[in-house]
């Protein structure tokens, strides 16, 4: 393993050390570890998310004006905890509510939810959405259903400017909701990544061999398949998303006169020729953006033979798996607003958007 | 070689038409190939950078509002031609003169200063401004000298800003000049890249081995040493730059009255206690930025046992060498001048400063 770190049980701290030295601007703390904005305008709903380390700049590197409040980074690919979460919304609520958005992974769920319930009991408002956009888990009832990637960033970004903007709690929500139900991703992987607490790649890749529908912890695909072109793997990941059918899935919610979490219906709509799009394609950790560029312009080509308007787009790494090479695609079907809101001013480590009016 | 690409000779060619469909906000040419900014301000002293691809963002990535009017990518490691060099120059001149930022490779000097001969055999106001921060070369007469690293990019920012803010043509070359005296540079490598046409890596580098002192096309560096924890090889990388004495160099500057190269020796002076800078902690395209954060806090707790004083700082990857591994580090002495530049307004594809205030 051969890794810009020193001893492996302080590589997380040593990383958001070093990420507060460079940011002074971004409100670092320790033990529980969070990354808050500074100045959050009172009144205004904050947002935090979080997860495993290893998926950077994703989330701390999104903290800021118009995306995150705050940040709650776990061990590499282990969830936050549940204090450490519920200090990062007590830290960033301005008495609006604090909303998480939490990628569904079995254990950052379970620890949201029960940080979730710490604020609730306290008189926080408070609510869990969950963004679950990978299309190469099939999903369903009995599993713990598709993975939150890419997603999660537009997620971050649409429902940070509408908090900006004054949206109220239920709001900046339904939006979250909204976004997550009109987003699909999926990803490969040329390499692995290694993990510093294993030392050698979590898994095997052949130099010949690609895989397909792969997790940002490096996580098993669809398939495994024959290296190819560029562009071959582009039509792939594009046919995979296209052709993904209506997707239902039952997410949990917080009563706020309960206190029990609901079960609530949410459905998805596979994509059609004329939608709309906002589209990331994102470089997994170790990936050139110059080849990610050759990527986009197939999947440029993809989309508009498909009649799919792509409207926006972002090329760069944003939610990596360490040093993996490979690259994700993901496409949000997107209304007017969450178009005005993709383009509203962000200012944060590793997003930004420069429009200076943020009366949107 | 495991790449997104698809025929090695298209390589950059579909990688420059994906630029040009994520970004309709850039104007694309093809053959010669160049980019330029859309709607440059009349009047304005325009900016021209360019050299072999694979170093990506740079150039291309910094073309607009606040930095670079036109960018010319060549092949992967070539220097891009004068007549593409000078086509751009045509298209990007707003009446008040073209500067070239060059970095100092023979290659890149030889074209760009043709080109220049072109333009001012056409009655253009040009001049070429070298850039030559890497103290991992001995550099002195009777050689290329010393590459042109990281100061590149922060060329481009701050006499970018500086041309938008209404610089004249001389007081640009002579920020530019001012630059490049005051940055110093330097980069290691953990892997070696791999040039598409090789199709092998360019060097072989043990698994325990780091190369120290490489540069951005993979040449050798100063030494080979065993791999370190990443605080090691930050103090070995700050030891070069901060020991590095008075370096002399004679560049050549384009007369504008007799269209002669006129040769003006320039000298940069060693960092000093007390200095203030701009940093920049740069990847060389296949690190991921977590690791730059654990490096960034060594090098802010070696810049303070200095008493250096970092004001304005970067993290991430800006000037690579295609897939490499390793990071490099660009300390540039900044005056109240540079500093305001720097934090002035930019709007590009792979850098932004979202200042909204123009008038600097």
């Amino acid at each position: 393993m051969k890794k810009l770190i020193n001893n492996v049980p302080n590589v997380v701290r040593e990383q958001l050390e070093g990420l507060a030295m460079a940011h002074p601007e971004l409100d670092v703390h320790f033990d529980p570890d969070f990354v808050c904005r500074k100045g959050i305008p009172k009144g205004k709903v904050a947002l935090v998310s979080g997860g495993g380390s290893g998926h950077e700049p994703l989330h701390s590197g999104f903290v800021g004006l118009g995306m995150l409040d705050g940040a709650c980074p776990g061990e590499i690919f282990t969830s936050p905890t549940p204090d450490q979460i519920y200090e990062c919304a007590k830290a960033v609520d301005q008495g609006a509510g604090v909303l998480f958005i939490v990628k569904n992974y079995t254990g950052d769920v379970l620890n949201f939810e029960t940080a979730a319930e710490f604020c609730f009991a306290e008189g926080m408002k408070v609510q869990c959405i969950v963004i679950d956009d990978d299309v190469s888990v099939a999903g369903g009832s009995g599993t713990a259903g598709r993975r939150g990637v890419g997603t999660t960033v537009c997620a971050e970004k649409i429902v940070g400017a509408a908090a900006e903007a004054g949206y109220s709690f239920e709001q900046c929500a339904a939006l979250c909701r909204k976004v997550n139900q009109h987003g699909r991703s999926m990803g490969l992987a040329l390499t692995s990544c290694t993990v510093p607490a294993a030392g050698t790649p979590t898994f095997m890749l052949p130099e010949d061999q690609v895989e397909i529908g792969i997790g940002i912890h490096g996580e098993p695909g669809v398939a495994r398949v024959p290296m190819k072109h560029a562009d071959e793997l582009v039509d792939t990941l594009m046919e995979h998303i296209v052709d993904d059918p209506l997707y239902v899935r039952t997410v949990r919610e917080l009563n706020e006169k309960t206190g029990e979490w609901d079960e609530v219906e949410l459905i998805s709509h596979p994509f059609e020729s004329g939608d709309r799009f906002i589209a990331l394609i994102n470089g997994m950790g170790g990936t050139p953006v110059s080849e990610l560029y050759g990527v986009y312009r197939k999947f440029a080509l993809s989309c508009k033979k498909r009649n799919f308007n792509v409207v926006r787009s972002r090329v760069g790494t944003y939610i990596s798996c360490l040093d993996m090479q490979g690259f994700s695609i993901t496409l949000l079907r997107a209304d007017d607003e969450m178009i005005k809101l993709w383009d509203a001013r962000a200012v944060t480590s590793s997003f930004c958007s420069p429009l200076c009016d943020t009366s949107i």
